[in-house]
């Protein structure tokens, strides 16, 4: 009950964080206040619609449960009205977008595990809830998806997943020990950001030649 | 029997209708036929499919009854060969477009309910039956999707939808009902049209400063 | 036994080509080591996901057997790392894809024929098991996926998956014909790589009019 309702509160947390960054990117491109509300709807919910379309539970949490859609809706309303506000909090929202990045990802994993996904299917399932939302907005607004390309996002989403299943592998995936995971998730993505580290990209060059360098 | 009969034919004019808009914007991009008659089918059947993999319908009807693929391939194919007289025809095609919408706003909604989906997952699920395959045949060729950049398309399939739902919770879910829905959705987005009707963007602005504007 | 040993193995193989397939079009953009493996992985997994999603087996076997997204990371990985030396190797990755693109098909088309699809939606399920990761690579990278405008290459899995259905309506849907069947899409692709050999692109000029031709 208690933790039931304690997933409860942090995915619906997690969603107005998401339904956020979906509504700004929307209102930096443009887009209508359908079209904001609409990104905002895909980014906080799009990866556990992914999540619950993988793990058969029908329908979706999203559409099964009319908090999720209000909650986004509401948000991404919100954020359309009083974007120049929004605008000027731009570190509040990297570190609640972080929230939401941890908080989906144990819930992510969390769910796949208990519908017997084992643990590899279950960490990548956990990482795509927590990355899929911003994929989704990322499509819909025509980038290359920001994931992809810089820091370290759906890294800490990943690290995150597999400790849960490592977690619940130990017998430990209690309140406490999943709080711990998503703290982490949370930590390892704000000093990633503070220190601008970032996954490795392609060498420009051929890396056993002296010769000349190309570019392609 | 009468009622499934009805609905079939329902939604195979609005698969033709959706086809045809598919097909039109992949010639538009240049594609070969195996293109045009691709995004014909993405886009008359997209936003089926998605709804029976919410409802947890196995297989889509797009994949189990043969007659919503032949109905879509068909229709994208004449398209390829016809286009030049198919172009002249643009009024119609958006009369008809509306009309593709209004169909699968109230099929998609009506089918969700009888999946036991709640009222507002419903509401959802209907209008992304109805703009899902024009989202897919916008991420196809590479385009921001109109539906959420102009015009009241998907508000009229959002506000289909909420009829739908309000008229199973009277009681009144019948024929008769469900085709003033339809129509209602029809002449909702006609009338837009005509009148140039749009949602509201967002404001260039900050709201509260009397300050020279700025360009972000 | 043997069947499923082999059905895995080609399963495997056509995972690892794909993998590797996505991941050299994520180096081309310049993605990170995460990006790199994630494209590869949606490009390896992406048309069994969505066919896994559409025939309701849950979870995704891509999930559900660690030995899919295993493979598909290490290859991925592995040409991030040696992508210079595989740049060079161009003929080979393409007839590589040619044999995962005859593999998916026809395990695209058998699976769906063993959860009872109907031939026309087994048809199509194949043909999508066998592009939909490549379409999901070219929707990632932001690309007009590559499939819908140039060369035989989805006609190819469709022809394949047809014959597959016919074989199995004729009640020969045994090892060998199955084979023979993925010799034929893979021999048809090359041969139409080679020969150059294309869908039809729609006429630029209306084909009843002798005046001047009109661009739009």
């Amino acid at each position: 009950m208690t933790t039931s309702t304690a997933l409860l509160l942090a995915d619906l947390t997690g969603v107005a964080v998401f339904a956020a960054s979906g509504a700004s990117a929307a209102v930096a491109k443009r887009l209508d206040l359908f079209g904001v509300v609409f990104v905002g709807f895909v980014a906080a919910l799009g990866g556990g619609i992914f999540r619950d379309l993988a793990i058969d539970e029908a329908p979706p949490l999203a559409f099964g449960d009319w908090r999720y859609a209000a909650t986004a809706a509401v948000t991404a309303a919100a954020v359309f009205w009083l974007h120049p506000e929004f605008a000027r909090l731009r570190t509040t929202v990297l570190v609640l977008d972080a929230a939401g990045l941890a908080l989906f990802t144990v819930t992510g994993t969390v769910k796949a595990l208990d519908a017997q996904v084992p643990a590899v299917g279950a960490c990548v399932i956990g990482m795509l809830t927590a990355i899929g939302g911003g994929l989704g907005r990322d499509l819909l607004t025509a980038e290359i998806p920001v994931v992809l390309r810089r820091e370290i996002y759906a890294v800490a989403a990943l690290a995150g997943s597999i400790l849960v299943v490592l977690l619940n592998a130990l017998g430990h995936a209690n309140a406490g020990w999943l709080t711990a995971a998503a703290v982490f998730v949370f930590l390892l993505r704000l000093v990633s950001l503070r220190r601008r580290w970032s996954a490795p990209v392609p060498t420009a060059r051929p890396p056993r030649t002296g010769m000349r360098g190309r570019r392609e």
